[in-house]
């Protein structure tokens, strides 16, 4: 999407056809630098450092980080190493064990000299097909916020969201915001309630700089806000990500999603979950079967911040001496989503809704 | 309550019998400081910079600030300069217009020389009927948290709360925070779970430390986490205050208190609600009807914190350029309040269930 009028993805290869670059996430939203990832350190890095985060990205990174180990060593030991180090940056990604493998499947069987090359192109195929996936995304959402838009007589459409699932959170579009995008650049009046996202500030910090270097009109609210937001009727339809849905139609997404489905469920405001097939974990029926991540107390009791100066600093907003808690995510059960939007249309948050998208997946 | 052993109000008069003090609000969490009220001017910017804060509070600090005034100038012309400069401070605050109200019916009509006792006599019962009203309070909730320990057989009691509904709110207990200051005096396991409650972090600042000092267990959450804490068992029941409830038992409070009491509706968790008779507005029926205050979009985009050397400092922590919106308050529909914790004890949240409690208020 742009930047400031420049269009970028989040990770691409430079003019040279070798050099790849990312955006440094760690620092926005009050700096936005690119880094080059030379080696495969550095990717390994990158990924480690949440430099880049969301899966697809991670996904994508990783395949990038495999071409540049080839490039120094195109050895089968070579090879092994990069998967080796790079599957250990983040061993829970389902995105990140998938692209590794597809690196291994593209380079093993070939001889060293045609690696490089293989590699390249298949880290690209990865890339763009992130990129398709979203796009598609955005055309079946899109036509939900067209059909909003239409209600309102092409009044303003307001979306709320939490968290990130934009275009920094995959190789280009999002998942969420990938509908937005698509209605904002073919004219229709959105707006977007952008929940700031505590603990770490995603919606604050990530979706709002994503969506202010768009041009995409947007405000930032407190987690606390959007229920009384929709009791008002200042939310037309909700759009979320989610890291991981269930056969069923659960999902679970970043801490918080739940409570902002309960307030769209009670005030009848349509409450939609953007997702590739690749975060459909067929194997789990139900969403208190999901494992919920907990992370350092330190993400609840310091925050990052800007100083009036330009420095960027830590600074504790917890009463001394206080414990936290920090559970990463929520599940969202099924009868709260109005519908799941995927690369192959829009269907019910069900078993039946899902196997009428991916018919292939019935009977076995 | 206590502060690290030793008992504090929120305000006093010292031993010498007439000098006031209060704790200075605006510097907790990160320190404890007392400030001495010694002229009306002193208590006027205490209640305007909000080193006290808190319906109650506000009211007693105004009655000892024309206490001081007439100190220094016991004339009518005196009095009433002192009534009209407090009242300008914070214009809506109920309790303060009654507590003004008070003070000039308990001075006006007596001779310059017995005004200043009378004067202190009255601020004295004001803050003590405060004090009284909320052990009320905390009497009738305690009986709550005492039966869910019981069905827990003795094991820990979790309380989830939002914002600061603590002594420090009010001249001592609290509201919310009664029934827990006493179960937990009482030898009963409470432990609370403290929305951190953005924008302006009062559960992380002042609910979190006025647990911590009077050592209460307690885990500071963000306000994205208790709908999953609900969904895990993790909760047993959700105590609040308002800043407003209607005849009808619809509750006015901290932006946020709406989505909790939804999943605390969506899992079977009783959630009730903490208000002394003075803040029920038998004049409005409906919760739609109160009016829901905007404050400034700074809170929103930026936080004070405490750097790693001890200064506090504000930061940003939006992406810039980004605009917010911040809604002080929500509105929790009756229906979700499974009960009305006043000083005559619980009732449900409807208007049958407020009058027979305050059966003073039928016909009319």
């Amino acid at each position: 999407m742009l930047v400031d009028g420049r269009p970028y993805r989040s990770i691409w290869v430079e003019d040279d056809g070798y050099s790849v670059a990312i955006i440094d996430q760690t620092r926005l939203p009050f700096r936005f630098e690119t880094v080059r990832l030379a080696t495969l350190e550095d990717a390994a890095r990158a990924i480690e450092t949440m430099q880049v985060r969301g899966a697809p990205l991670i996904g994508a990174t990783a395949a990038y980080g495999v071409c540049r180990a080839l490039v120094d060593d195109p050895s089968d030991e070579g090879l092994d190493r990069a998967v080796e180090r790079l599957r250990r940056t983040r061993p829970t990604a389902v995105n990140l064990a998938w692209a590794l493998a597809e690196m291994v499947a593209a380079v093993r069987n070939r001889p060293r000299g045609e690696r490089v090359d293989a590699a390249y192109a298949r880290a690209a195929e990865i890339a763009d097909a992130d990129v398709e996936t979203n796009r598609s995304i955005g055309r079946h959402g899109c036509r939900l916020i067209e059909a909003a838009a239409e209600r309102k007589s092409g009044g303003r459409v307001n979306v709320l969201t939490h968290c990130n699932a934009g275009w920094l959170a995959t190789v280009d579009w999002g998942t969420a915001l990938a509908p937005i995008y698509m209605a904002h650049d073919s004219g229709i009046d959105v707006h977007v309630w952008a929940d700031e996202t505590r603990p770490r500030n995603q919606g604050a910090a990530l979706t709002a700089w994503e969506l202010g270097r768009h041009g995409v009109p947007h405000t930032v609210i407190a987690d606390n806000a959007g229920g009384h937001l929709m009791q008002i009727g200042a939310v037309d339809l909700c759009i979320v990500g989610t890291d991981r849905t269930t056969a069923c139609g659960d999902v679970a997404n970043k801490i918080g999603t739940y409570l902002k489905a309960l307030a769209a469920h009670d005030n009848g405001v349509p409450f939609y979950v953007a997702l590739p097939h690749s975060t459909i974990d067929w194997s789990i029926e139900h969403g208190r079967d999901i494992p919920i991540e907990e992370r350092d107390a330190e993400e609840v009791t310091h925050i990052w911040g800007q100083r009036d100066d330009g420095s960027v600093e830590r600074v504790r907003i917890a009463a001394p001496g206080s414990p936290a808690a920090n559970h990463a995510f929520d599940v969202t059960p099924a009868r709260l989503v109005t519908g799941l939007i995927t690369e192959r249309g829009v269907c019910p948050a069900s078993r039946e809704g899902l196997l009428e998208l991916y018919p292939e997946r019935r009977g076995g």
